[in-house]
């Protein structure tokens, strides 16, 4: 019988009623004659509160406890949407992931997935059971409870599909697909029907939420079909595949926006071999990540560098750059989170010169400055005021033509 | 290094004020010296708000689910106590029922424990860890997560305690102790130093709701010494221990009253061989308890059987009775949900006839009629209306002289 993998994020799952709605979907896709594995994350903000429970008691609670404690949200909702789908006379059984078998390494609030050891699943299917999972969680191999971090049960659903061998790995979320632009902020942008890994792991990286970066790169490595959909809706939603699956070529697929970054610059700094190692050696060693970096160039030996990083780092990093600046003998360090950084992403500009240009001009046209740029082989990101990234997203987005008609096989 | 056994109730870690306040007790625990294992109950009435969510999308959900959903609780209350000692710069680890070697039968909702396997739990307080556990929880034989039924928490102390050989078992809760009655009947109850295994059984099986019955007879037969405390004071509680054990002897030990029970009345039952047996079969089929049986003297070859059951049980008993009672040729069967059972408990009893004369004339002279009698070797129980309990315990209390002055050793 065929697998299909569901994921149900957690406004799918706020309360009761929909949990009964979410199970009318999976008795649907279990009568369709599949075997049918559910990945649920936690209920609505069940998540935040336990967290806020926790602060309440300590600013940094045990990290290990911590996991322990927030695992208990996905219990709640898988148990519930376990009642729920029995309740509908279809056989349904929930496993914690320790029962499931996600073996994870040590490091609590982030693990990472070492291994899959998915027998009672399997053994649980071949009873005629549907198969109820909680997202976001695992094993480690010191058997303690870990959590995958934000977005991990988009990261359990992939990696039980690939464990499984799943048909299709179904992603359920609040929206009706992965669009061309957020169309909170573009109402022309549209439902993209089918978009390659690539161009997803770079709109994911590049601030689009819909699907968690890192389930994205596993599913790239693990052949995992993803198919994005509303949960109450039966409309198709976007696929992820090969490149070569029938993904109709463009030159861009869709424009992304991140404001949840921060613009550091150090001015002055002395332009000699190892500076800028130093720098981010000792920013690393905070576990900030860094995600743009532009250096200007040189004047009389010095230079400036510009990085961004998320920001609800900076007060982290602002306790390293204090020492770290005297250290090198720069001048001095300034934060900016007034930014928004927007990118262009399409495999079509392997091939396609000018794509940069077109969308330097289109902000120009809207007068909107650009203060830092970056660039990979298939993404153009432009660092941008705050207060012009809407004006900057709709430009773009028009400049490229992306509201235009329908793909095929779209509905 | 001795080991302490501590278990909270719901009431005293019901938020996280009050959960920071139980890390202290357990941090000067620690520093006293001791080897310590916290067992927890569910945050507040955070097991009825799980319920009422499972209930809410079925009346009866599916066991094996309702068992996963309802030990959350208990998961979360334990990683934030966990989180606050740590805070406290005390190492503590959590632990839920499973990891902890808690191994139970299969029977949903009220497993039994069949196995302790606390090799991870010695190890981890041999690394200096507090341990905290999750209560009321286990694994079954078939690895599937198992819930003790109410009160279960109090077995997974006195479970633990035993296989750990820990010098004590202290029950937390919002009370002093053990009293000679509910102060809320009679403001004259006195707190009882030290009582015994089987005179706190007698209380507990008579509706004393301090200690969960079945722990009692655990501790029982394991040698476990409970002291019974209030979760915020200093104050010494009750200890129950070996009757020999320092209990001083009196003849009454105190007065419980039960207003959980129903009285169901058989008229014109055949007074034949095998028709008790076919009635009390049929109602045991439907797994309903029953407590006192009273059957009168036979009248032409026929007979009243009375008996309590759980008030809660009379709708399913109904429903075996209406057919039960013509398969039987008996006249007709009443309900009666308007009573109480008073009981009298002590071990002193056993060598002092005249007690339940005493008992009888006490009521006889307060007006109030008794409708039921059954006795133990310590104990008198009488079934009287429910309006006339709390004057009727009262009557009782003072006849008994349990209100006098203090006994050795108590506060």
């Amino acid at each position: 019988m065929p697998i299909v993998v569901q994921k149900y994020g957690g406004t799918s799952v706020a309360d009761p009623g929909r949990i009964r709605a979410v199970a009318d979907r999976v008795v649907r896709a279990r009568e369709a004659g599949n075997d049918v594995v559910v990945v649920v994350s936690a209920m609505g903000d069940s998540t935040d509160e336990l967290l806020a429970m926790a602060t309440e008691i300590t600013p940094i609670p045990e990290p290990r406890e911590l996991d322990m404690l927030l695992t208990a949200g996905e219990r709640i909702a898988m148990s519930l949407l376990a009642i729920a789908v029995n309740a509908r006379g279809c056989r349904a059984a929930s496993y914690t992931g320790s029962q499931a078998g996600i073996i994870t390494d040590t490091q609590h609030g982030r693990a990472r997935i070492v291994d899959i050891r998915p027998g009672r699943i399997e053994g649980s299917l071949a009873a005629g059971n549907v198969v109820i999972l909680a997202g976001f969680q695992g094993l480690s191999t010191n058997y303690d409870i870990t959590t995958l971090g934000r977005g991990g049960s988009d990261m359990t659903a992939v990696a039980m599909a690939a464990a499984l061998g799943a048909e299709v790995c179904e992603i359920y979320t609040d929206v009706e697909g992965v669009y061309t632009a957020d169309p909170r902020l573009e109402p022309r942008a549209r439902k993209i029907g089918r978009i390659s890994y690539e161009e997803m792991l770079e709109l994911a990286a590049a601030g689009a939420k819909v699907l968690q970066l890192r389930s994205v790169e596993y599913a790239r490595n693990n052949g995992v079909r993803i198919h994005v959909r509303h949960a109450h809706s039966e409309a198709p939603g976007t696929w992820v595949v090969e490149e070569g699956d029938e993904v109709e070529q463009v030159l861009i697929r869709g424009v992304a926006l991140d404001d949840g970054e921060a613009k550091v610059t150090i001015d002055q700094v002395p332009d000699r071999p190892g500076i800028a190692a130093a720098i981010f050696k000792a920013v690393a060693a905070e576990g900030i990540n860094v995600d743009m970096i532009v250096q200007n160039v040189s004047h009389d030996g010095r230079t400036d560098l510009s990085f961004t990083v998320p920001k609800e780092d900076v007060p982290r990093l602002e306790a390293v750059l204090v020492g770290l600046v005297s250290d090198i003998g720069a001048g001095r360090y300034t934060t900016d989170d007034g930014i928004a950084k927007l990118s262009l992403v399409g495999a079509g500009m392997r091939s396609s010169p000018g794509v940069a240009a077109d969308m330097f001009d289109a902000l120009a046209a809207e007068g909107i400055n650009i203060e830092m740029i970056s660039t990979s082989s298939i993404r153009i990101s432009c660092v941008v005021r705050a207060h012009d990234a809407e004006r900057a997203v709709r430009a773009v987005h028009q400049r490229f033509g992306l509201e235009g008609a329908l793909l095929d096989g779209e509905a």
